[in-house]
């Protein structure tokens, strides 16, 4: 059904949900799966530190009956001597039987689809994409509002520099009737390619600075930490990031069906008496996070679909992607590739769009 | 029978005596238990380095068919990012279904267990607790002697900052007929609590600065670790701290049935040649450690005492535990609770007692 | 059959062939072999890190069904508090069923092997062995070659400093009819005890310093790194450096049944477009380690040797091991153990060679 997971958009709508039915059946009835990867061995290859969404994926497999290697520091690791991605992908696909890596280039992912032999997994490739982020939301939403769609769903914090906020966009953007609340400061508000999305698929969608005035209509409110370094003075952090802090005062003006999401780690965006309020659902929803994780290793490793070449076009117009963090600036032996629309081309590692 | 194991005074010497046999019968009969956690996960939350430790209870779970996740090093983990014990103790309880947790600072497992779904052992908390230590010690006694009460039981080394030594001096004054017999310099005797402990429990005990003098009287010996820093000079520690070093001339000393036994790691205050001697029985002791913690996992995940909430008692007479390394002044959120007796106030975190 | 693997040396040809054999068997019938250590714990030691092999390891134990224990990196470890070798492999040896070491200091598996309870299998003591390297290079040739015999053997790069290299000489000159082509700068040239073992062979081996003019011969070659910082000047690497890397105009010179291995990681001494080629095992050799980590585990764990007290021999002449980095100068308690060989004494930890 999927070789790889690198990007959640890739994924049809189809596969979608059955990624989520799935996950449904493993939490209605885990003892079914328990040894479903019995001698199975899960790599986790963490480029970067990300102790919670390792142990997610360590869970999962284990849960499914199956055995987890890897390492959570480069520094200890054969990287350290100057080994690139392609050899230790190589390697690594050679041991285990799916790999799920995070890494702080971005399309590194991506890259290292382009030489495994086994399933691929991005837990989060820098600041571009975390695409199992997305679906333990989409999880957690089908489970505990029972659909996707015609729902109004409220974002706040950092929605120009989250990744998850974007994903979660575009991902619910695909279902009917969907409406964004998007909660923000000025200088944090979503990017421009993220509201052409938006329009493109018809959903609605405003734009607010006050947490409270949007509280009464949500179906989901979607927090996400909020940095003191993005604003663009201390005073003026000091003024409004209350606005955006979640306490039971502002979430008593939310609907008694409201379900409060958080990617977690918190740090102070959501008070902690909020916690013991039947809305608050960011625990469980780290919960979800390892059914969701549970029903792709299986269906990756169960379920492949046929193994097709990735082939990567190639253009000639340019020859490097120049954004400076993408995988391909780090790693010279890659093939260079881009997608054309119009005059823009878009690097097929990292996303980075070019006017040509 | 156990819902989390925080300090061992807190097990009745019942329910210690159950967890002693159960450890006797998996080690005569390993085979029986090779399969009795299948499908289990422990985690090992271990915020200060303890490889020793951890890998004991990581191959207890093993050697009952569990599987284990955890980290070893707090700064490769999310509470680096600022993430709070609460809320890592929320979501890794909703991962694995018991915790191993040691922490810096003191009454750290306690504050744990008010928040998670699943049992919690200490596996070391600051300066304060280190009850399966105490375990491994007790089940140690009992295997090679035979029993626990009427025993002259020698403690040497630093009794005034040993955690290990005032658990074991506690755990053993419940048991009829123990006579303690203290080694160590002026400034390393035991704190006063403890003699009020020994006294008020009947068992008899004396104080001694020489360890020959002491040897030929004991059934056991425990030895512990004297750093150099604890000595008030260091012509006094080149003049003490050869009296503390068990040689195979103390130990010439010492009767044929004495067991020598030792938390380790040790420096130097047992020299290698004592190793071979079978009355040293601090190696034997870790893989009785391992035992004791199969008992103690298969006892809280196959037999479960009724869960109760917690309830902390409030005092509002005082605000804030004076003791800097409680847990309770690193992590606000945490309700204060002190257990009162006269005009003392206890904290119910750290065990730290202020006057009133 | 076996109860350490110290030295591939000590191992005779006959057991080797039946290493090798098993390997194949595992690889041909990977799931007849998937429970047959259930239950079974490795604990992979790793005093200095090295992921690569750990994770060959740790992969080995779980394809077997069993599980693993360790640490990667001494900081983290009890190690770090002062804890001697004896120790740690005393107490490491009553959790584990098998131990595989890594440790910088030279002989340090031998030492180990003095105080373990168990297995131990050496997975590297600084510049001396690294035997489960060699096992999977040969493992590797007589997969990919069908014989071990009258192969005509390349080996180019680091052949002074290579402790794989040494090894892979000293294991195939025991098979008949090897020949050896050894490609280095004249800085970098094999030790002359490893051209005295190949004429005590009967081997035949040449010397050059082009690889273009020793590749059309070759049945097999051999590639290591090469250290910048092993050239006598910079220029002298710039100018020599490029005779040394493997490209594919080089390998055009090859015969068809050529295999190309290579220890890894690799830096720049194969270029990234030779791993198209077929005759490139390099990734190949990392699956063929861990099957042959796998048939280690399996016959140390189900066919031990009668297990033999280890005595070292004593010579009283000298005192001591002259190379600074043996394990016997670095653990006081170690005994010292020499062979006598006409004036020479050979360290039995080491292998360090003295004069008397």
């Amino acid at each position: 059904m999927l070789n790889n997971l690198i990007d959640l958009e890739e994924v049809s709508t189809d596969k979608l949900g059955a990624i989520i039915e799935l996950a449904c059946k493993i939490k209605a009835n885990p003892e079914d799966y328990k040894e479903c990867c019995r001698g199975k061995i899960l790599a986790t290859l963490f480029y970067e530190p990300s102790t919670r969404t390792q142990m997610s994926f360590q869970t999962a497999m284990m849960r499914l009956g199956g055995n987890t290697i890897g390492f959570d520091n480069p520094m200890n690791s054969s990287v350290a001597k100057g080994e690139n991605l392609k050899d230790t992908i190589k390697i690594i696909s050679g041991y285990a039987d799916i790999i799920a890596m995070r890494h702080p280039a971005e399309g590194a992912a991506k890259a290292a689809s382009l030489f495994s032999d086994v399933p691929i997994i991005n837990a989060g490739d820098g600041g571009h994409l975390h695409p199992t982020q997305t679906l333990t939301d989409v999880v957690t939403l089908y489970n505990e509002i029972g659909r996707l769609d015609h729902l109004k769903i409220g974002l706040c914090g950092d929605l120009k520099n989250g990744r998850t906020v974007h994903s979660l966009i575009k991902t619910m953007s695909h279902f009917e009737g969907n409406e964004f609340i998007l909660v923000s400061t000025r200088d944090l508000k979503v990017p421009g390619y993220i509201k052409s999305i938006l329009k493109a698929s018809g959903c609605r969608y405003t734009e607010h600075d006050n947490l409270s005035d949007a509280m009464p209509t949500l179906d989901v409110l979607y927090m996400t930490r909020i940095q003191r370094e993005r604003f663009s003075s201390e005073e003026e952090y000091l003024k409004q990031s209350g606005v955006y802090v979640l306490d039971t005062k502002k979430l008593s003006l939310g609907k008694q069906s409201l379900k409060i999401l958080h990617p977690l780690p918190r740090v102070d965006e959501i008070s902690s008496d909020v916690d013991n309020d039947p809305r608050a659902v960011y625990f469980k929803q780290a919960v979800y996070g390892m059914y969701a994780r549970m029903a792709l290793i299986y269906l990756m490793l169960n379920a492949p679909a046929e193994k097709k070449q990735v082939k990567l076009p190639a253009d000639n117009r340019v020859n490097r992607c120049d954004n400076p963090n993408c995988i391909t600036n780090r790693e010279s032996y890659l093939p260079r590739a881009f997608k054309n629309s119009g005059d823009m081309l878009t690097c097929m590692y990292c996303d980075n769009r070019m006017l040509i």
